[in-house]
């Protein structure tokens, strides 16, 4: 999905959400576990439920790997049933991956051409070579983590160079040269919303993935009053208040019910923008 | 297996050679195609070949994911065999994973607990709670990515902090306040040997898991000179160079051949330090 598409589909459904598929078997309700595939099942579900109120989903490869080739199975069936049966909907596999060139190609093959996601979140760390092989695929996206919510995040991504420059700034200013805002987008934390103003100083178009409203504790008003582009430019990730609304039977409702009050929420702040 | 135990078998072996199984099904021997699992098939004979002369495996997970559900069973599977075959090897998954805590405990579980690997490669960017869920296993390791060996290693790892200090010195720093040498590894690029001594005066007792000796380009004698502790305290990897030695059916008999060469320039090196 290009850039133009994605504004457009975001205009369309009144909604930035993103979902995060974050499934675990402890917490989904107790009557899938006699399913052949519980997390697919869940999933399905969820996706149901959920797509007129979002824009993207975005499922965290952790979740799956922890099962084995059954998990990688049930992400494989998620993608693929997006894929079909909502073809609109953005889709991130959130692997955080990042790794030397020739690795990097592996993943870029296995995430674009084989399960035609639309978009990979990466780790910075290892440099330019290391996104690069991601940035060959038309219409397909980098997420690059740059400044995350968790409290860890202070221990190097606030780390201030010799120009003043923090590390998450300087990851921001330097990958802007290996690609432009219709194939690069940056996580960006959401628990201090006033930080945004500072982020759009230095990326002024690209979209900005948010994770942290929600249970991680940001605030949506904030976010999209620093960070809001005239595009929207941003997609807010909402995983637990969401897919764990609810436990019981009725946890797809529940979930339908979460999503439509954040979409209510965006469709709110769209309006503000004139989108 | 706890940090005594890896340097009495390096001392057994006559060896701190790691070998990359970096299995990529464009580069193995054709007639291997048309096995049920390719994958497993060439890294079965390659461990049978190499276990004399390396004390470590590490597969790089790039290259299974790449083939999806299968590529993750070959992955299984590899481990699951050298783990009956050769219980006195180490194994290092490498992942590049960090996420936020509960993410990471997911992973952590699925490669120590399920899969019950020796080590893990993390990405250190998201910081501390990023790493800590790895570090509640006894005798299993985090080798966290400190200096990598690719150019763009440059873009980040290099830069300068306020007080002097580059991003890898402050990641090697900080982190040993997280776990001491019984626990952490660092990965730490060869291209240039000088830098050990760098390093060592940062880190003077953890191990070293240094790729890019051979087709990478480092030099063993210079890594050795200033990188080699009292108790070895290297691991040097090497993967195309031993398991695409060759590429005829004598492809098993070519990747011993590569790692005994570089096993006995190993014991030169071990001789040297009275190990």
């Amino acid at each position: 999905m290009n850039y133009q598409q994605l504004v457009s589909f975001i205009r369309r459904q009144r909604s930035f959400l993103c979902v995060g598929l974050d499934t675990d078997l402890r917490k989904v309700p107790a009557h899938l576990l006699n399913e052949e595939s519980p997390i697919f099942t869940f999933n399905r579900a969820i996706i149901d439920a959920t797509a007129p109120y979002c824009v993207a989903y975005k499922p965290n490869l952790a979740f799956y790997e922890t099962y084995g080739v059954k998990g990688w199975q049930a992400f494989e069936d998620t993608v693929r049933y997006i894929r079909q049966h909502y073809p609109s909907h953005f889709i991130i596999a959130d692997a955080k991956r990042g790794d030397i060139g020739n690795t990097s190609a592996m993943y870029a093959r296995a995430f674009f051409e084989d399960l035609d996601v639309d978009a990979l979140t990466i780790a910075p760390y290892m440099g330019c070579d290391s996104v690069e092989p991601f940035l060959g695929y038309e219409g397909k996206w980098v997420v690059l983590l740059a400044l995350t919510s968790n409290k860890g995040s202070a221990d190097f991504q606030l780390t201030e160079g010799t120009d003043g420059m923090k590390l998450f700034e300087r990851v921001l200013k330097t990958s802007q040269s290996w690609a432009d805002a219709s194939q690069m987008m940056y996580v960006v934390g959401a628990t201090q919303g006033a930080k945004f103003a500072d982020v759009r100083r230095l990326v002024p178009y690209h979209f900005l993935l948010v994770p942290g409203v929600g249970a991680q504790g940001g605030s949506l008003q904030e976010v999209c009053q620093y960070g809001m582009t005239d595009d929207c430019g941003l997609l807010v990730n909402s995983s637990r208040g969401i897919i764990y609304a609810d436990n019981t039977p009725c946890f797809a409702e529940a979930a339908a019910a979460a999503a439509h009050a954040l979409q209510e929420e965006m469709a709110v702040e769209l309006e503000k923008k004139g989108l």
